[in-house]
C-alpha cells in the first residue's frame, strides 16, 4: 500500500484542516498515512523569522483568517475559531502525540486541533490537555508522566531535525516515499496522487 | 455572466501558471476574465520586505522551484526555467499590458511569462519586449511610446493602489464581484465556484 508521511505542528491552522480531512481521501485513494508532528519554532528560528509568519505579514494574518472560514464552510466544520493567543505553544502537545502511536496519536490529535481551532482553547495549558485525554478515555497524569520521558522527548527532537533535512519550512506537509515535498493543506489531493503513480 | 478579476505580477512564478491555465477553466465554467497587471514590490516593501519571499527565505524558493517543475509537468508546460534575474523587474512589461484591453493584453501577457520562465529571458529588456510584440504582429516602438504615456503609467500606479486596498499581499489573486479574495494558483477552481455562486 503507499505509504504517505503527514507532517503537522499543533499550532498551524492549515495543518488543523489537513488532519481533518486526510483520512477520508487517503483511504479512498488506497494510501496509508504515517502522521509527523514536529515544531516549526526552531524551523522559523533558523529563517529569521521570531514568530508566525501570519504575525509578522499581517496581511497575510488576515486573508487566512477569512481562509479559514471559508475552509470550515466548505469542508462542513464547526466555525473557525482563533485562540487568543496564537501560534499557540504546541511543545505539550506534541510531546503527548508522539507518546501515542497509529488510532490513538490520529485521535489525539484530532481532538487536539479541535478544542484550539473550534473552541478557542489554549492547547499549552495542561488543563486543556487533561481534559482532551479523559475524553479520549486515557489518564492525564499517566499521559503526562510518558510524554516527558526521555526517549519521547528526543523522538520530537528528532522529528523535527529530520523535517528541517527535508527542507520543510512551513505545514503541514506531505512527503512520499520517493522523497517529494508537497507543503500546504490545497496540495494533500496532488500529493496523493503522486503517492499512487509511484 | 459572472465576473473574475485576475490581479497578476510579471515576476511572479506563480501568476504565470495561473495565467496559462485560466482561460479555458473560465470558459468552461461561464465566467469572464479580467485580466488586472500589477506590482508587487510596493507592497512588499510596505510589509517590510525588500525582495521576494523566494529570495528573503530560501527554502521557499527552492520548494517553489521544484513546485512549478511539477505545475509545470502536470499541465503540459514546456520546462519551467528560471530567469537569471529574478524577480524580473516588472515595470515595462505591465505598462504594456496596461496600455493593451482585452485579447490583446492576454496573448500579450502569456508571451511575456512564456518568455520569461520557459526561455528564461530578461523581461526588464525592452530587446526582449520588443521580441515579443513583433511576435504578436505589432510596431514596438509605437507600442513603448503608448505605455510611455501618464495616463497609462497612472493606471498601473491606481492599480497597484487598488490591490492594496484589496488586501493584496502577493500574487497571483482571483477577486469576486462580491469582493471575495483568493490567493494563490491553487485556488483559481474555488475562486471561479464561488463566482458562479453569487
Amino acid at each position: 500500500m503507499p505509504k504517505l508521511d503527514f507532517w503537522y505542528e499543533f499550532a498551524s491552522t492549515y495543518s488543523y484542516l489537513s488532519a481533518m480531512r486526510i483520512e477520508p481521501l487517503a483511504a479512498a485513494a488506497g494510501v496509508d498515512v504515517h502522521w509527523r508532528p514536529f515544531l516549526l519554532g526552531p524551523i522559523f528560528k533558523s529563517q529569521g523569522m521570531e514568530s508566525s509568519p501570519f504575525n509578522l505579514f499581517p496581511l497575510k494574518g488576515k486573508y487566512m483568517l477569512r481562509d479559514m472560514a471559508r475552509w470550515s464552510s466548505d469542508l462542513k466544520l464547526p466555525k473557525f475559531m482563533s485562540p487568543k493567543m496564537f501560534p499557540a505553544n504546541p511543545l505539550n502537545a506534541s510531546r503527548l502525540a508522539i507518546s501515542f502511536e497509529g488510532e490513538v496519536r490520529k485521535n489525539f490529535s484530532r481532538a487536539v486541533y479541535s478544542a484550539e481551532f473550534t473552541e478557542g482553547k489554549d492547547i499549552s495549558d495542561k488543563a486543556t490537555l487533561a481534559e482532551i485525554l479523559k475524553k479520549l478515555g486515557r489518564d492525564p497524569e499517566a499521559c503526562f508522566a510518558k510524554a516527558s520521558d526521555q526517549p519521547v522527548k528526543d523522538k520530537l527532537r528528532t522529528q523535527t531535525e529530520e523535517a528541517q533535512r527535508l527542507g520543510i519550512f512551513g505545514a503541514p506537509n506531505f512527503v512520499t516515499s520517493d522523497g517529494e515535498l508537497f507543503w500546504g493543506n490545497d496540495r494533500l489531493e496532488q500529493a496523493l496522487a503522486w503517492a499512487l503513480k509511484r
